[in-house]
């Protein structure tokens, strides 16, 4: 049993990584921290785990929680991550890092969107956790920056037909809508129930810092600097993000032959469900999983493709994606500890 | 007083009209119809409405209606007004309609895309009820096609600027998300709670019947026909609808200079309010209201214009604009009956 | 045109206050008061309120508020007006408190649940404003303590039985369900979005505050002390507030006779709506209104009475009955300015 | 490898135990009938299952449903099982009914509140299937009466007491409030988004027929007939009960003893989770689990004991506790195929 911990627990996809952790069947969760809740029994900060943990939250000692876990998931705001990593690789740990810290190959785009990074030397080595993109590199990787949960839906429609050239990257417009689970735990006036129920509004409009992720990504494919349009969305719903994308073909191809290369692209890939013709996404039908899935129309009286995707913000957007990558390391089926039966409703 | 009457009165746009009637100064409700429910008392239908109204759904009768209402109001499933209003308006009554059935000059757009017309010759006569852009029609008008709430919330930010031109046509997109009221209040499986709180879906991707509407009206403005993309979307609340609309400019222009000449298009029309600069409408700002708020940011990096906009697809995106349209008919101030203080929350 | 200004504005009680007193035509709302935004205009801070008041957002100055308005409405968390209101009776205002200040004639009471008071002798001058069972009471008051949302909706149904001995006291249990708005507007854990959306559950069960405030009143209708049970559940939607009562028949008595007995009792009353046999409230159809409905059922096998009610809690439950409190101070019709027709949905 | 099979897979209960059956590591699902889904695969009704199974709806056939299972859940309606289950039986299978057609032994009690029963004989050899009380008969029953979702809540918490004569049983009031999925899948206008969401309403006041089934187990609990008040309610969300009981005590007893009472009683039994002193179940810490949470609090003053039960009313309320009643009657641990961890939020 490969012994792994959670530093940053308490958060919601930090709980959500000790969900998924808990029953998976080939490691074990040794040890979670929390700051906030050091010393709390962990079913005391989420109820639901009544009798099924008996982690403790702990206050993050390095020491200790090396002799615990040979792999850390990190699950903190960004610009904690780069003060506790170096050491982690430096004691042979892997890391699976949730925020942004390492999610950037050229570190100056993150210095420019985000703050000065202190291990900006660690950025190249790490891999850029798209799973089902990069799996090879994360087979190998000993830190991982775990994609955000808007990239993820966005890339994982947009980088195979970009990398094939089928759609012209100065054209594409990215509108996400999310679940409030994404702004995470901490109470604010934006999370307040009555303020988020029966309400529904875009915000940091071509100002989100997932923007300068995706036009890495994007750019990286077309081997050309991409510039999108990006406009995120919030949904009163508490898990769930769907992302509907436009973009203009380079050439006339039948919708069928999209979602055919997409199908290959992705064969053989479990979580990336294509839909088929007039069949689209629902947040609903991820709840609660790993899967992405994938619509797709022809518009043909704009030559425009009309791109739908889901997820689950914190499985395929955060923990489960994390956990994906943790299998692939381990040498693992990528589906272990994340294959259940989805809910119906 | 003016008498004024209501065909179908408990769906909810209908119901949502006896609202609004019940309590304008200037008109006086006479006469509901309902085939579902006729002979029962309102409040039994929408026990709300207790202690405010004694009206009773009644069974449509032309004469009877036509005794007790000078000016009718349909709220009907299109193809039922076709026939019923040449009767009304030969009869000398004015009407206002809020199916698509008299939104299009060109019936054979409307031919097209829901049935044949059974009374196309009155398609020319009748206006567009888009009350801030037709108002001087409108005021003169016998038989006003109210515009659908899609149309409505794309048309009020985009059609000042294609008029002056500052955008180019070939690259509107126009991403909407409704509230459950807009899809009626007929039982279904896509309206059961259960599919649809905890969800979120695109649908009738590139195929809605707005799509021509908006574009007949986008056209008639550009001078040239016009297509566009629109994908609407279904978001778990009751009443709102935001529409985030992309188009790149045609020439250089400052966003203050869009937003200045947004101001200014819309002065003294008190429902359309007009955000200044990083601030963004939201649908819980306009519930119950019969406000158009309408925010915009000029993403430099693109050329491209964002702008969003929020409606009550009940109020301004049906009924209240029903209701302005008849304000100015009857040649009152646009926002009698319209203006009571909003909901905090 | 009395001039009326409020003392705690950005609340969702205050701010339901200057949504209902901005539309009353009787009375003019002259200066809000907020110590978090002060110097801010109320539309920043809600801005559904764009276009509908130019107020800005004021420190509290006794002085300057004095001069501005006739009437305070005092809407802050309690303590803090047992500060201010002496200064202001002292002054010749008349206060209407939405606090727990002023509930109590028996300020040892007051003093065991809350703390100490400091202006404890005002409380044997302060009314109740429960305000279709002390009417009278309330035409010459001048200072109101305004009732809890729970107590409004427990007590409106239960005092005509008490006071006329239909009911065994000993035998009282409410079990009361609220939205969140109930909670007030400050962010915390137990009022963010993602812990009460899908989320139900009951707190604070035999010990919450509202207990005495109930037991004050039933014990002073029913000439003895009064123990009741009352347990307060939180429900994930932002308005309303639904209590159901059981209780056991001091002797046999018909439903049907109970059910006249209330029609009697609030005869002429407008804002309660007692509900037909077999039919029972629902907060959907009080949403945004100051009613109070009462349904009733006789369960003949147990001799037990169950009532329910159902209200607005930021309406009948706090800012519309202290309008209608001010109403019946100032000598007119109780239901100006409180009664729009209801929204359908 | 158990071969199982369920009649009427399509409903929210159905398609929840096709969720179960499917991760069961000790059975297998082989079969699924629906009426209206003939020939439809399961995912096109339900696209979340899309990849988790190749399973076809198929119109119900005795004979190639008894080849293919010889575990028979029958998910239908109340009146149509009594026709299939004699059957079944006679083939030598066992059977877990989810309707209310084999949930009381006395069959003139079903015939008052329900209809004439075809197969009344069968009533007497059923088991009500609530597997904390009733294990060891469960555990040799070939036909199980599967408990209805309230009387789970409710007699869980109440019948050790009841049989340990702790409370009085003619003083007992449950209080229930259910998410929208207890009331199916069918349409209707009840179910209506619009209607539901940001409502909240009892209903069935003293005439639900879960009535007679709490009152047959507690009337059997006590050896006496026992006669209760019951008021369901319906709360805004996908799944979960909250039942709030009320009883008084027999005599002093501190509320720890009662506690700790509890805590024996079911101690072992993993899906029971008695809450410690002032702590209380909230329906978000059993989402898509099999747990009943348990709360209580001792109220002095009255003498009344109140207890707090949460249930997902979907699982424990149906397809999981028919799981669990699987297990047992396959000498399994009544755990298996049910002890996910659950979600945080």
């Amino acid at each position: 049993m490969v012994k792994v911990g959670i530093i940053g627990a308490t958060g919601y996809a930090g709980a959500e990584l000790v969900r998924i952790l808990l029953d998976h069947p080939e490691v074990e969760l040794t040890t979670i921290t929390s700051r906030q809740y050091a010393g709390v029994p962990f079913p005391a900060v989420f109820p639901a785990m009544t009798n099924t943990t008996e982690l403790i939250c702990e206050s993050y000692d390095m020491n200790r929680f090396c002799e615990q876990a040979d792999i850390a998931f990190t699950a903190l705001p960004h610009k904690l991550p780069m003060a506790f990593v170096p050491e982690l690789l430096a004691r042979g740990k892997r890391v699976i890092d949730l925020s942004a810290d390492f999610r950037f190959r050229d570190v100056s785009i993150y210095e420019t969107h985000y703050q000065a990074h202190s291990a900006g030397d660690l950025c190249k080595k790490a891999v850029y956790g798209l799973s089902e993109i990069y799996a090879e590199e994360i087979k190998n990787a000993v830190l991982i920056g775990n994609p955000g949960c808007y990239p993820t839906s966005a890339l994982l429609p947009l980088l195979p037909l970009l990398r094939k050239g089928l759609i012209d990257p100065r054209t594409i417009i990215i509108d996400s809508k999310s679940g409030v689970s994404g702004a995470g735990r901490s109470p604010s006036l934006a999370t307040h129930f009555c303020e988020v129920n029966e309400a529904f509004k875009a915000y940091k409009i071509a100002s989100h810092r997932h923007t300068p992720e995706i036009e890495s990504q994007l750019s990286h494919a077309a081997g050309n600097p991409v510039k999108i349009s990006f406009v995120p969305h919030l949904v009163p719903l508490n898990r769930g993000m769907l992302t509907t994308i436009y973009a203009s073909l380079q050439t006339e191809t039948p919708e069928k032959e999209i979602r055919n290369y997409l199908y290959d692209f992705y064969k053989g890939r479990r979580f990336i469900r294509i839909y088929s013709e007039d069949n689209f996404p629902n947040v609903a039908a991820v709840r609660g999983t790993n899967y992405c899935d994938i619509g797709l129309k022809l518009e043909t009286a704009t030559n425009r493709l009309i791109m739908v995707s889901a997820i689950d913000n914190l499985v395929k957007g955060a923990a489960g994606q994390a956990v994906q990558n943790m299998n692939l390391m381990l040498g693992l089926n990528e589906t272990i500890g994340l294959d259940h039966a989805p809910f119906p409703v």
